[in-house]
């Protein structure tokens, strides 16, 4: 296995001692941009002072949330009439926040169930209103997506819930499920944010965690068309409530200022590089690099997900043992490829391949995985 | 003023172009601190990779996490049955959190209303069960805390709550109000926490945002005497359930990983300078530079706070006219003094001194004082 680490010192993403971090999440980051917030940590920009010790009331925060704000919205190209707010408290205090503030007592909820992180909105959903699973792929080990013929849609849903890639499975719905007319959509996109052009005027609501494709964990980007607003009952907690959100412009209070400052900056570099598009083709360019490796493995490496729902964030697979998967888990990380591990409740192999991640990291992984079945196949 | 600017040069805050920051929070940080940060942005201690980008299911992260508890521990001699949170959402999720895990329906909870963040936190909680003021200082413009003798305070209160230091009102209590037997004490410490020795076994419940003395915004430091998770209702959020993150350590979803690794080498600086005795010590010597220029200046200049509940955290003063309040932090911002204007809500010039302040600032603050009276007096 030495050769593969001399030929990873000369990667690209090797600079300072720097491995392929295959991290589910929090996960790689670009390293421009980390360059960048090292450069600039001690005195942003002439202020001073570092962006963690800035008012975020000062006219620079202002400038930096705004910006980060204005990127978003020309990478996603989001109508005026939705509202783009920083939250906290990761995709499952918005499994909470969206039936809260969504969910009409006298109406129930639509939730595609695809696996472990669909589940979890499901049943979080649960304490706050009436829910009901619209269709599951759950007798196929969460291995696809339903097709849109086999869900069971309630014309009278307060809304319909999915989950656009789902990290532990490793499977992505390729276009989103079409709810009855009039009934909102709503997407947890946490893991598959900002890979790929999506149509935002399809969505009621989109919500996603920062720390897989937007920056370091600690905030959580919410997308809300405006009219949803008038759902929200009164008395929620101040900060649950997307009202409140959405009139302080994620200002209420103190918000996680350093994070969005991050976020920003990966946002100017996906823009920068071609915006969702460009980022789209690399995604799909480098994923292929390990499935391809897996199909061309006779069966010894066994992708989770069924072809048509594979994700190209989160590589799913497993070898003819657990002890190999074990051993794979342990040669490749000695190898300088970590994170490899899959998650505890899938077991087997896992390469996360985010949009920070490099190309010459998948490349790597294949190479390892020929290695790998060459002496322990 | 140019004598001023030039001193400040050669001040030791001056670092790198670095400016006397007097914001409120976020706030001024240890410099050796950003240091680290900076020197360790790349590649974490031989980590391949940035903390932002670290699972935090890896060994380095439980490393931070734990050691980040542990000096917190250490400097509050906090008791084994007290579990340590780090959570989201700042001080107002907690106005919310804190009724909601332990207010009992069939009891009511006392508040002290000591100035605009006691009065958020009372409004909170109503929305979530009975509340009453247990006395308040509105009446003198929340310029000081009530005396022990004046509260009026409910034998079968679910808990009593205080908030240790009103950042806008730049008031402090000296010691905490004694609450009746078998009362739990439940106190806002966002702005003084850790910046000076305090008796957790006098508490059931604190809870602090970082971004005054503790680090960057994005964490709240959350102390829960263990025996109060059996208040906790069922059918909570997930995300506010003090029993569900008790028993995760603070892990059940994403943390702020980063925020939380920049919190961990604040309270080791902490530490290293001699832990709470030395900090109260520099702090109290710090504020006391400011005050006596107040003092010394015949009235040119009056300090909000009653002299008894002065806050060395935060200096609020005016001037004689409006006009001189704004020419001050207009004059004094061009000067290298950053952030003194005053709360929108209360007006006039505040001074938020916290542990990272450096005592340099507090003298060049005074001297400008002086200098300003003597020209514009």
């Amino acid at each position: 296995m030495t050769s593969l680490t001399d030929s990873l010192a000369a990667a690209p993403g090797a600079e300072a001692g720097r491995i392929f971090n295959f991290s589910a999440g929090p996960a790689v980051l670009p390293l421009p941009v980390l360059q960048q917030v090292q450069a600039e940590l001690l005195n942003y920009r002439g202020a001073g002072m570092s962006v963690m010790e800035m008012s975020y009331r000062s006219p620079a925060f202002d400038d930096i949330v705004n910006g980060a704000e204005g990127d978003l919205r020309a990478l996603l190209a989001i109508p005026d009439d939705y509202a783009v707010l920083f939250l906290q408290g990761g995709a499952t205090l918005q499994f909470a926040m969206a039936p809260m503030n969504l969910l009409n007592p006298a109406a129930s909820a639509d939730y595609v169930l695809t696996g472990a992180w669909a589940q979890a909105a499901y049943k979080e959903a649960g304490k706050f209103g009436q829910v009901r699973s619209a269709g599951s792929s759950e007798a196929g080990g969460y291995s696809a997506v339903p097709a849109q013929a086999d869900l069971k849609l309630d014309p009278q849903a307060a809304y319909l819930h999915f989950t656009t890639n789902e990290t532990i499975h490793g499977v992505q719905w390729q276009s989103e499920p079409v709810p009855p007319p009039g009934v909102p959509l709503i997407a947890d996109m946490s893991s598959d944010f900002v890979s790929r052009p999506i149509d935002v005027s399809r969505y009621g609501l989109i919500y996603a965690g920062a720390q897989k494709n937007l920056g370091p964990a600690g905030v959580t980007l919410v997308i809300l068309r405006r009219d949803l607003l008038e759902r929200v009952p009164p008395g929620l907690p101040l900060m649950l409530d997307y009202k409140v959100q959405a009139s302080s412009k994620s200002l209420y209070n103190t918000p996680p200022c350093f994070t969005i400052y991050v976020v920003g900056l990966v946002l100017r570099w996906l823009r920068d590089l071609g915006g969702l598009p460009a980022i789209a083709q690399r995604n799909t360019a480098k994923a292929q690099v390990v499935y391809d490796a897996i199909d061309a493995s006779g069966g010894f490496y066994r992708g989770h997900a069924q072809p048509a729902s594979r994700s190209p964030m989160n590589v799913t697979f497993r070898l003819p043992t657990e002890a190999l998967d074990k051993l794979f888990a342990k040669h490749s990380a000695a190898a300088g490829l970590s994170g490899l591990k899959g998650h505890r409740s899938l077991g087997g192999l896992r390469a996360s391949l985010y949009n920070a991640f490099p190309h010459a990291g998948a490349v790597a992984l294949a190479d390892f995985m020929r290695e790998f079945q060459r002496t322990q196949g």
